[in-house]
C-alpha cells in the first residue's frame, strides 16, 4: 500500500506543472496551479485514490490503468475540501496541519483552484483512452464522476449540510435519517466513484461493479462516522484541523444523535458490512480492501 | 433563429426538474436545482448554445443530435456568471435586470448551484451517446468542454481578470496583448467550444471544425470587445447589469487602452475576420452565422 500511495503522489505532482518546457506558465495560471499543488499534494490518507487502484487489480486490471482515474478522484475530493473550508461555507483556517487554501491564497483564487481541479479530473480520466481504455469504459467512468460531484452527490451532500444546521427535526430517526442520506451524498457517493471507476478501467463485470461499489458505500459512510467521532474526541493537534466544531456550529453528527460509542459500534458494524460485500472475490486479493476499511475504522486523524 | 432560441429554453427547462415523477426534490436538493435554474433560464441571449446548433448543422448534423451539447455550454456560461458575480470577485447585484444569484440564494448556495450546473454539463453531454452519436465524438466533446472551463480557459482568463488590476504594463501594447489573452481564455475560448462541440457533434471533418473554431475566436473576442464598449457607453437600465463597473474598479478594457471609437472599429475587423474564417462552408448554411456575429457586433445590452 505505501508503494501505492507513492505511485499516486508522483502521479499527482506530474499533473499540475508549474511550468510548461522549462518556460514558467502565464503568470495568473501559474498562481492558480500553486493552490491547487498546495490543497492536492501534500498529507492526505489517498484512501479514494488507493481504492480505486484496488478495485481495478481486483478485477484483474493493471494499476496503471486506473491512475489517471485515481488522481482524477483526489482531484475531486481536494476541490471539495478547498470549497467546504470557504468563509462563506464552513469558515475553516487550518487543514492538515496547515493554513486552509483561502488563507494562504484568498477566496478569489481558492474558487478558480477547486474549478480547474474539478475539470482537470475530467481531463485526466478522459487521456485514459491514451493507455488503450475503451471510449465506453473511460465516457462510463466520466459519468460516475459527474454523478458524484453534482446534486446526486457532493453538492447535495454539503447543501444538506448546511441546511442541516436551521433543520428541525421530530424525533431521532428522522435525525438519523437526515444525517445518513446527508453523509452518503457528502461522502459515500465519491468513494463509491472511487471503487467504480477503478473496476471500470479495470474491465470488472457488471455484478462486480455492485459489489464493489456496496463496500464503498459502506467504507466511505464509515469513514464519515469516524470522522464525526474524532472531531468530538480528538484535539486540534491530533488532527491536523479545526476540532470541536461540529458543536459549537450546532451540526448534525453521528455522536450528538447516538452517542459517541453507539456511533463507534455503528462503524464497527459498516466495516462487517463492507467485508461481507466482498465475498466471493478472490480471498488473497481482497485483503488490501479489508485493510483499507480496518485502517479507516481505527484511525486516530 | 427564433425557433433554436425557443427549443433552447425548452430544453434547459426541462434539464433542471423541481421534483422527480410528481415527488418533490429532498428539499436541499431543491433549494440548489431553483438556484441553478434562476440564473440559467430566464433572459440570456442563448449566443453559445445557438452557435453550437448552427455549426452541428452546418456540417450535415441533426439540431437535436446537438441539442443536450448546446445546453450544457450554456450551463457553464451560467455557472461563471454566478461565479463572476459573487462578492469575493466582481462583487455585483445587478445581472440581466435581476438580482444576482448569490443576492437572492446566498453566496453558499450560489457556489454550489454554479458547480452543479457544471457537473451536469458533462452528464448533459454524456448523454448525447443516447442520439445515436458515437462514444468517440462525446468524449471528444467533453474533452473540448474541460479544456474551456479548466486553465486552458474560463480559469485562466478569470485568474488573469483579477490579477490584471493589481498589475502595471510597459506600454499600450503589453496592455493589449495581455487584454486579448485574457480575454481569448475569458470568453472566446467557451465561444469557440459552443461551436467544435456542435461540429463535432454534427460529424464535422477537423478541417471543418478547425475553420469554425477560427470563427468563434474571433466571435468571442468582437463579443467582449463589445461588452466592454456597452459598459463605458450605455447606463445600467440599458444593460440590466451594472455599467461603468470597469472604471471604477480600474479594470484593463478595450476602451480604456484604445478609446471606445478605436474598440468599435477593432470589432468590425473581428466580424470580417470571423466572416472570412466561413469561406468554402456553403454560402446558404452560413447565414445564421453571419447574422450572429452582426448581432454582437450591434448589440444594444
Amino acid at each position: 500500500m505505501k508503494n501505492k500511495a507513492k505511485s499516486i503522489n508522483k502521479a499527482l505532482d506530474n499533473s499540475i506543472p508549474l511550468c510548461n518546457n522549462f518556460v514558467p506558465l502565464w503568470e495568473p495560471v501559474l498562481e492558480v496551479h500553486k493552490a491547487m499543488r498546495y490543497t492536492l499534494l501534500p498529507g492526505g490518507k489517498r484512501v479514494r485514490p488507493m481504492l480505486c487502484l484496488v478495485a481495478c487489480e481486483l478485477v484483474g486490471g493493471q494499476e496503471s490503468t486506473a491512475m489517471p482515474a485515481a488522481c482524477a478522484v483526489e482531484m475531486i475530493h481536494a476541490a471539495s475540501l478547498i470549497l467546504d473550508d470557504l468563509p462563506c461555507m464552513d469558515d475553516d483556517s487550518l487543514r492538515r496541519g496547515k493554513p486552509t487554501n483561502h488563507k494562504v491564497f484568498g477566496e478569489k483564487t481558492s474558487i478558480l483552484a477547486s474549478n480547474a481541479l474539478r475539470s482537470l479530473a475530467v481531463k485526466q480520466t478522459l487521456a485514459s483512452t491514451s493507455l488503450g481504455v475503451t471510449s465506453e469504459r473511460v465516457l462510463r467512468a466520466v459519468q460516475e464522476m459527474a454523478r458524484a460531484v453534482g446534486t446526486e452527490g457532493l453538492v447535495a451532500g454539503q447543501a444538506a449540510d448546511l441546511a442541516g444546521e436551521r433543520m428541525s427535526f421530530k424525533n431521532e430517526d428522522d435525525e438519523l435519517r437526515y444525517l445518513e442520506l446527508m453523509h452518503v451524498h457528502k461522502t459515500a457517493v465519491l468513494v463509491e466513484a472511487a471503487a467504480v471507476v477503478g473496476a471500470i478501467m479495470g474491465g470488472g463485470s457488471d455484478e462486480e461493479i455492485e459489489r464493489l461499489k456496496s463496500y464503498a458505500r459502506c467504507v466511505g459512510l464509515m469513514f464519515q462516522v469516524m470522522d464525526d467521532v474524532l472531531d468530538e474526541t480528538k484535539s486540534s493537534e491530533e488532527l491536523g484541523k479545526t476540532a470541536g466544531k461540529d458543536l459549537i456550529t450546532g451540526k448534525l453528527t453521528y455522536p450528538k444523535v447516538m452517542g459517541v460509542d453507539n456511533a463507534r459500534e455503528y462503524a464497527k458494524r459498516l466495516n462487517r458490512e463492507a467485508q461481507e460485500h466482498l465475498q466471493g472475490f478472490d480471498s488473497d486479493k481482497v485483503v488490501p480492501l479489508l485493510s483499507l476499511a480496518d485502517y479507516i475504522v481505527k484511525r486516530q486523524n
